[in-house]
């Protein structure tokens, strides 16, 4: 790793093949020794200029301009193109190795929240120095100079990268984590076959930018709606990727169903376990109050009301977005965001003995007879590795049975409705009423 | 305390005399058992009725009824009203003793940053439960009780109580921290006079408040603008607090000072150190270049341009949210938030060793001559017991003695201002222009 030194990683990252999935290793390792200088960079064949001061005349990102290829530039910004030497920290060992993190919609509210929380280290823990990779469109690049601005003035110990850009080729080069939150809100009128499509095509794309330039083994969470297809979309565009690294987020969902579980039994909600959001984000999805546990006990042993159960609690789980946009104005973005942290630090630490999760995964392999081949909320537990198993120890009834089932059919026709985004044809959309969650776009 | 046993403390707080310091501390320790149940409230003298349900039909605030004194109301928010056992976690040592933290402004931008902050144990550390006193306007209880769902929705563990209000008297009792946001925007063609006579009257009653219901040893933050001078009569009208307790918030200049410090050096952020802020905060502040640090030398021997850091430094810190406004289409929320985590991080955590911070404080007994009674941005170290002490190995030059002077010329000037907010007589306007910092309201 020696020809690091003094090289900027962002010429190492333009590739004679931008697809080769080795490169991208080799690159992703160098950039954790690169020592960028900005004035006096080495004028090899790979020499760059960095602009990296952020007036307010200098407003454009700065930009790396690559002297034999000027499409593949990569942009740093700011006080975030200038020297550090991580490797120094990591070689005491106080600090672990860099991890980039990918962000779509990065200038959009959710990511306003999730981004500094990222940054101070509470999901990746406080010893995780981390690189941040936005995405945005072009018409929101001054918003997410904005968002890269007041990363700067955070002063995040852990912050060491910050590029933004509007091509996932670029942005997601070497990402370990994709966070895709991104997407286009439904427009007056627009059906859910009409959003599938619209979004599905967005997440196609970024499938494809995923598999040819992320970390081979990157983490996916897809949050865009309709997160499931979106997900499924992304995974089946991005074949060098294992599918089972791409998850749709329920776990709002699942929080909120924890509290109106507490709610109703009047505990707190940390003594609320074993939650499980099945199947599709969406009004399909099924909250399971038959696995749940509240100090310990079945939710049926502590909550008699059983006309609640099946009547209630899943509107009022599926409601509280439309009840919070009619409350506070907007969506809910502080609580997305937290969910978010939260389906990340289910991956990264040991799942507590006992408990489980709930996220969108492929289905592929489940011991549930759910069907194969689409991407469906279900329990999960993982050892913190970044990777997760199925639960097996849930029971069944017919009620529950027959309310997966009809998420499972839901996500089928949705499936057909996006055949021509996942390769396997021609669409055929049936899809049911509009099952959009209220206060989602 | 075992009268707290089953008496909801809401019903405690009902006292003969609001205004009783001795009685609110007793409250504050007894709200620590208390374990309130929804069904069986006990019918005593103090029995009240507690509504928990976060539903859209029942969209008001959960209300505490209280028999024999209607207009003394305590609100509590959806499962925050619920039971739990508390005390038990502090027995074990695994938690601290909860505080209760008020925060003004509550349903805005800045506040909907800070408060999932400190409700994730990011400010005041992870075995510290919480309570959240949220103090918005009539106009934005809606938008409050929006805040206080996806606070509910965000399931962390060490929040523990979240009250909503519009009156100061009952949302600041026994607050150890009052963070006051909250402050009207300039309209348009009104003068600083006009805007330091509209915040200045909210800033007194808030005082007045703080002075007859929050903890006697309460620590405020008042960010609403202009906020020296805010705080100022803050301070005034709350003699029974000592003033030394009162901050007005230049952290946010502090941190974009360290930036582009860092920036013009090339360094990473981490390298800086030793920067003050002086003064006020508007465009008379006085960015400390004489005493910063970089990589432990001095700044002027690491920057060599003298006419940078004398002309363009200053002026790049304060263009910073101008700056930011004209990008993002919206003012620094999320870096202001941080801002504020790191103000009461520096109050509640031991300064690091030869570092300082600078706070706006009370000038009495201050060793750099600047003049007393007003609060004024100064050098600070903590030994992390929430108190501080000024730094006294700071050196001046004829420049820095100058701007130093002009700022205090400014606070003098805005405090003949509001002399009929703190109680000195007839005010007496002689501001000079516009000192508001780009960006701000």
């Amino acid at each position: 790793m020696a020809v690091a030194e003094f090289i900027p990683s962002s010429s190492l990252n333009k590739r004679t093949s931008l697809y080769s999935s080795q490169l991208s290793y080799v690159s992703t390792q160098i950039s954790h020794q690169r020592r960028l200088s900005v004035r006096s960079l080495p004028r090899t064949n790979y020499s760059s200029q960095i602009c990296c001061s952020v007036t307010s005349k200098e407003a454009q990102a700065p930009t790396v301009v690559q002297a034999d290829d000027p499409k593949k530039k990569n942009e740093c910004y700011g006080v975030f193109c200038l020297t550090y030497d991580l490797k120094a920290e990591e070689e005491t060992g106080s600090w672990k190795k860099m991890i980039s993190v990918a962000v779509s919609g990065a200038a959009g509210m959710i990511a306003n929240h999730l981004l500094f929380k990222i940054a101070s280290g509470e999901v990746f823990g406080p010893d995780q120095p981390i690189a941040l990779r936005l995405l945005g469109s072009e018409r929101s690049l001054q918003a997410l100079e904005g968002v890269a601005m007041e990363l700067e003035d955070s002063l995040y110990p852990l912050l060491r990268e910050v590029n933004i850009g509007t091509d996932p080729y670029e942005v997601f080069q070497d990402a370990e984590w994709a966070l895709l939150i991104g997407a286009k809100p439904r427009g007056p009128g627009m059906e859910r076959a009409g959003l599938l499509d619209i979004n599905g095509q967005i997440y196609a794309a970024q499938g494809k930018a995923l598999n040819a330039v992320a970390s081979p083994n990157v983490k996916v969470i897809v949050v865009g709606n309709p997160c499931n297809t979106n997900a499924l979309i992304c995974l089946k565009n991005a074949p060098n990727i294992p599918a089972k690294n791409f998850h749709a987020l329920t776990r709002l969902d699942e929080n909120r169903a924890k509290c109106q579980l507490a709610l109703k039994a009047g505990v707190f909600y940390d003594k609320v376990s074993n939650v499980t959001i099945w199947g599709n984000h969406s009004t399909t999805q099924v909250p399971d109050f038959l696995n749940a546990k509240i100090n310990g006990l079945s939710v049926k042993e502590v909550i008699k009301d059983t006309k609640w159960l099946e009547e209630e609690f899943t509107e009022k789980v599926q409601k509280r977005g439309g009840v919070l946009i009619q409350k506070w104005g907007r969506s809910s973005a502080a609580s997305t965001a937290v969910s978010i942290v939260d389906a990340i630090r289910s991956l990264v630490t040991p799942t507590p003995e006992g408990d489980w999760f709930s996220t969108g995964v492929y289905t592929n392999g489940n011991p549930y007879g759910i069907a194969e081949d689409i991407v469906f909320s279900m329990p999960c537990r993982s050892k913190g590795d970044g990777d997760y198993e199925l639960v097996k120890e849930v029971i069944f009834d017919d009620y529950l049975r027959s309310r997966i089932k009809k998420s499972e059919d839901e996500l089928l026709a949705e499936k057909r409705c996006v055949a021509h985004l996942t390769g396997e044809g021609i669409a055929v959309c049936d899809l049911p009423g509009d099952t959009m969650l209220p206060g989602e776009m």
